[in-house]
């Protein structure tokens, strides 16, 4: 059976245009694998009156309650303040949570000023979730039957106390979760994966497929029908599964929630292998993204990030005839960059990548959105060519995503390695 | 005075976790400018009953309420039947519409089929409004002295509809928006400046203040109560702003919304200088948020990622014995990685940044979170020693931040170039 939740984030940036509300959608991301959905989301601005009118709908409408934002040490961060009031309980000063900030800012070396302080406070009766990547801890409040889930506004401390916290509660909490499998794509896009699975009738019936696409890669989740009996449900799962291996091939590129650069760190590191990389319409996101990941320093060794052109012939001994004959964003270009970076580097591959991102820089011939991608081995060079319709972000993301590619179908050699 | 709006966003897609909900930040800043704000959104799915509270309920509150998604052509498009039972109108075949729909649908050599011809029906009483972007047309319905903007849920049809009817219409309608004024700030935390502000009572009563911080940067947002008359609300938003810059002083640096990377590029852009980076831990991300901006290529040369230590040796000729000596992470390799960077990149300055961004990697004597930023100009460098309480993504964002604000600092304080 499916239970509902609901979310009710505070903020005024999330309505003034300042901030983009991501909440919802990382949450209803998370709760789908448990059982539980989304049933309706609430953005208030940070204001007692609100806050309280708006959670106390959501409490007589479903018995989990999600509460983010407002947690910080400003005046204007009066989550706290709204809840203890429409609960008429009072503020008390969490012991551990007081302790774990006073380390952090020692750490820091900043002052415990009271403001600072305050965010140590937590509603009576309510247990302190601990935040391993801010100050002030996340709450569980336990109320007429209901849970409410308070939980700071910065995305990566609320995801941090989702996953250290909530996830596992509600997981222990046990009952519903339908049989589920999630895996990642690559190489496909929505639609075609679609087609492959849904117009060709290949899954079982009883089967629910959900999409949930991000530019170069795409999770998809399989859940069965409630109505099904446990074994019944998980054996049209593991056929649905099969079917879908069967279906999309090599572009499966994980078997469980993973980023494609999670997977490449996967394979390099599996391989005992090495990469280097050589930029310039991206400027440096394939390198950061690669690093991103713990443990990087074990196969990433670095880069050159050649953005004006005679750093292409300078850093990376690109010819300067060759520069003029076929431009930067070239095949010959790409490929010298990834084949020098590698040497440089003393790497195993070389990833480059030259293109148009845009807005401005297009041509007739050379359009925005035009890039190269080039991947360099011991045995030479392999030479990508692609054109994105995007604006200047999603070109340069699209760029990154499919140089991720490239090397994730190299390393993977011929065949699926998909378990 | 301000007014206030709501947005009731629909579909289940904006729940599930499969789509990111941008109308609340898109229509947020589109009224931000017409003196309305939003005040209140609400997610609900394609349900009608849902869909008819939320509305019902928003309508209670303000007099402007938009309704986005759920026009389309398809069976759990309900967002059309939802308004006409709770209004009690039945819907009414647009003929403009249809008509446009029938050219939209002839050159793209698809047929019309009865399921795509209920896209043209509105509520009876409202206004169509033409779609240039899809076939589905919005509608303006008045009721009861409220208006309701009804808006196609893909956001490039709903910006098209936007822009092309409601933001003149809502333009046409006139009135003043509350005096407010926004400013940035960098180099203090949020508890800083409340400090300095507010524990000091350096600001005049009646004016409102809002913090919105992201790692290294904080937009700072003064507001006057709505009880004051338009003169005297002028008059105090004044002088809290020149209170405000007497505490603050050079730590603001934009007087309105802006990144700090923009502030950066407007200020290299200005002085017509070039920036190149050496980045260790932040493995690109520092030119990766110098990239993300149009035109980037006039001031930002390119640089070096020497992740990995030979290649601080090789790639910038940081001496083995220095290494050896100090360690990647100290004060003279960061100095010795920008001066490297500036002059093989040919750039004016020299940005670096080397340190331990976690979780591994941490000593008793050089800790997760210990970061050397380093800015060489013709003169030298300079190093700033800085060590971060947050997680590894926490700490990468953070040095990179501090590093702009180095530069920005140094660009603030050097007279332009001259011709």
């Amino acid at each position: 059976m499916t239970r509902a939740a609901e979310l009710v984030a505070t903020g005024e940036e999330l309505l003034n245009g300042k901030s983009l509300n991501t909440h919802a959608r990382e949450l209803g991301r998370a709760l789908w694998p448990l059982g539980w959905e989304l049933a309706r989301e609430t953005t208030v601005p940070d204001d007692r009156a609100a806050i309280a009118d708006a959670v106390r709908q959501a409490c007589a409408r479903v018995g989990l309650v999600f509460v983010t934002g407002g947690l910080g040490p400003t005046e204007d961060d009066v989550t706290r303040e709204a809840l203890g009031d429409w609960l008429r309980r009072p503020l008390v000063e969490d012991a551990a949570a007081l302790e774990a900030m006073r380390r952090r800012y020692r750490t820091a070396g900043r002052e415990m000023t009271p403001s600072r302080r305050s965010q140590a406070r937590i509603v009576a009766g309510a247990a302190a979730l601990p935040n391993r990547a801010g100050a002030a801890p996340g709450q569980r409040i336990a109320w007429e039957g209901k849970t409410l889930f308070v939980l700071p506004g910065p995305p990566n401390e609320f995801r941090a106390i989702l996953d250290d916290h909530v996830l596992p509660w509600l997981a222990a909490q046990g009952g519903g979760a339908a049989p589920r499998r999630i895996f990642m794509v690559a190489g496909l896009g929505e639609s075609d994966v679609r087609e492959r699975l849904e117009a060709a009738h290949t899954l079982p019936p009883g089967v629910a497929i959900a999409y949930c696409a991000a530019p170069g890669q795409l999770e998809i989740r399989l859940r069965t029908a409630a109505e099904l009996s446990d074994a019944e449900a998980r054996a049209r799962l593991e056929q649905a599964w099969q079917q879908a291996r069967a279906a999309l091939g090599k572009h499966i590129y994980a078997a469980e929630r993973r980023s494609l650069a999670e997977a490449v760190a996967q394979e390099l590191r599996t391989a005992g292998k090495t990469v280097a990389v050589a930029e310039s319409c991206t400027g440096g996101l394939l390198g950061a993204r690669l690093t991103d990941l713990p443990g990087s320093s074990t196969w990433f060794r670095g880069g050159f990030l050649a953005y004006a052109n005679e750093l292409k012939e300078n850093l990376l001994g690109v010819p300067a005839d060759l520069l003029e004959r076929e431009g930067a964003v070239s095949d010959p270009v790409a490929r010298r960059m990834a084949e020098t970076a590698r040497a440089r580097c003393g790497a195993d591959y070389g990833l480059a990548i030259t293109g148009i991102a845009g807005p401005d820089g297009g041509t007739a011939e050379k359009p925005v959105g035009l890039v190269f991608i080039a991947l360099a081995d011991a045995n030479g060079a392999e030479v990508v060519r692609a054109h994105f319709p995007g604006d200047r972000a999603t070109n340069r993301e699209w760029s990154v995503q499919r140089a991720l590619d490239l090397l994730r179908v190299r390393l993977a050699g011929a065949p699926a390695a998909v378990g």
